[in-house]
């Protein structure tokens, strides 16, 4: 069956598209970075296929595997039967930054920028509960070495559904929050980001918040999914194309986000006047539910660093009580007297005390993942007129 | 009152002493990678003051603070009135490869090498069962808030009492391990190590791994303990004595440990015949419960990696059921025909994607500590007689 792709959702006209068939595409980095939760119809789109028509009062989720009672549940089911919680989460492609890591050496997959990563507010119920609710508290010696799988309706030509799986650990992690979101940012959740339901695995790499979620299964295994197994995965720096088969195995998925930044603002080649006020301004985030503890910022190359101001707090005071342990940090930083033409870098430390690479060459790998390599922004000098 | 340094115990001959009052040492690297848990009088030794002399039948640990119940426990009271549990820990001290650090450029602090870490076997009951007999169940709103406070029988020169604190999240999670430990390697806890009773924060920098522990508080903020609030910090590379005193405040305590590793086996500057059969020998860890996923080795100064061979299943299978969640990995690299005189490099990852700097001096910092930078050893030439 060719694929349909006669039924996809509209899109902002912003957006810059990777690739169309399956849709993939991000929004400017300075949009990106002007709203503290991404607005909806800006937030990035990363799909495996075409977007599924689906008819929420028919669909059903499946929990099956090693659980002591199978359970079917609808969408009302799922919203009504079980606690709602609404937790803040940015979600980001492992291939955030593809595009540079290609530039060093020529990676495969969908050519990413910086602003494949976005944040917002889900709400729906744990799938702790739901797992609770399908009998898991009677594995719970065995919680160590499970997995939970997700599949999707969507059909995926490298695979029959997209799915993943996460360790059973997280999934029942009280403080881990993973949620079956019924919704984004207050409204029903848009086709392009699963609707009716999709998994969202907070701290996790996108690729494992499996959107139009039909099955959950309880395994004693990793997926044996396309998508867990044959993607997503950092090699060494010496495997190629040709050896990369000896390899999948012998490679982890990967999981936890790594510590991350972005520079959004000058964007890369953008001309500034020399002796100006400026303000630059990014991102930053980290996995597992950690915090970004600074960012350091440099104008001469990594000689002299300074320390950008952090907006957690400013953050927690606007929107009052919602959890911002799984979202992403703003930062700026204020520059009186700007040096242009000149390359600015950053980095960032999460609570972990693990920073960013310098050098992307040392972390180059054959997928163009985890690009998390020194962030640096070329400023030319604007000319006074 | 002086420091009475008239009773401390004996210690094996073979430590290197990196400061005698208070007692400083580290075993020998390649003693420490010979057995995956470190042998009772070959664990390293940090201390901030001259050892107690404590009679257990008269210690007490108090319980007090922001908790429904105060509690004064007996070490009898500590061993049979709650579950005692077994965990393996590595401990280590963030001031790891100080001495490398100081040579880019001066810090002060216990001049560390590479075997400033060490593993055992921790038994004795769970922080978290000792909470909740405290009541801290009727605070759980508030757990993500709060602060547990550890305070030992030391007297330091810089406070009263030697102490920190671990989020109050770290000290109730059911997997995260905290355990108030009487035992070290199936004996009562050594005097050098915190005899009667003290705390295993595993994931943690060692400093936070309280020992002659006398007292834990809980509070709503962290420890104001000299240790917690102006010792064991990560500052911006530009801080010097001058201007420290503006950032203690601005730094947050170091607690999880970042991903680490070290070249045991050859030792720097040790001299090896070329073209000879050779296996290079490390460990590798990383905090929070996170896996070592990879050690990469290269002989030519990181142009090309290998894969090291990690220790982890044959471990599994020797010690049977311990968890090795919080214990480092050892690795292994056969080299067939050794090129000498070269530089050995090697790097770790873990399963948060992180990974070391390739550079000390992008995260040289004035106290000297979490020096995680690619570790590099010299190989001289030995010539065949």
């Amino acid at each position: 069956m060719a694929a349909n792709y006669n039924q996809e959702p509209k899109r902002a006209a912003n957006l810059t598209v990777n690739e169309i068939r399956p849709f993939n595409a991000e929004p400017p980095v300075s949009v990106l970075r002007e709203h503290f939760v991404t607005p909806t119809d800006q937030f990035y789109i990363r799909n495996h296929a075409p977007v599924p028509v689906i008819d929420s009062r028919n669909h059903l989720v499946s929990v099956t595997g090693l659980i002591p009672l199978e359970l079917n549940l609808t969408v009302n089911q799922l919203e009504n039967d079980f606690p709602q919680v609404t937790i803040m989460a940015t979600l980001m492609c492992a291939g955030n930054r593809r595009t540079e890591m290609s530039m060093f050496k020529k990676v495969r997959g969908v050519p990413w920028g910086n602003a494949a990563l976005s944040n917002a507010i889900w709400r729906g119920p744990k799938l702790r509960d739901i797992l609770l609710a399908a009998g898991v508290d009677k594995l719970e010696p065995m919680w160590d070495s499970l997995h939970v799988e997700f599949e999707g309706v969507d059909i995926c030509k490298e695979n029959k559904g997209y799915g993943s799986s996460i360790p059973m650990s997280k999934a029942m992690d009280p403080r881990g929050d993973t949620v079956l979101a019924l919704q984004m940012n207050g409204h029903v959740l848009p086709r392009d980001h699963g609707y009716p339901v999709r998994v969202v695995v907070p701290g996790y790499i996108g690729a494992r918040s499996v959107k139009w979620l039909k099955h959950i299964r309880v395994l004693r295994h990793e997926s044996n999914n396309y998508f867990q197994v044959k993607d997503y995965k950092i090699f060494p720096p010496h495997v190629d194309w040709d050896i990369v088969d000896n390899w999948w195995d012998k490679s982890p998925p990967i999981q936890e986000l790594s510590v991350q930044a972005a520079i959004c603002q000058p964007g890369d080649g953008e001309a500034i006047t020399p002796g100006s006020k400026y303000t630059i301004k990014g991102y930053a985030l980290t996995g597992g539910g950690r915090r970004i503890t600074r960012v350091d910022v440099s104008l001469n190359g990594g000689k002299t660093w300074e320390v950008a101001r952090l907006f957690s707090d400013l953050h927690n005071q606007k929107t009052g009580s919602h959890n911002t342990k799984w979202s992403w940090e703003f930062w700026e930083m204020p520059v009186m007297s700007m040096p242009s033409p000149c390359t600015i870098f950053c980095r960032a430390w999460d609570d972990s005390s693990n920073t960013m690479p310098e050098d992307l060459r040392h972390i180059w790998n054959l997928r163009g993942v985890m690009n998390n390599s020194w962030v640096k922004v070329k400023v030319l000098a604007k000319s006074k007129v």
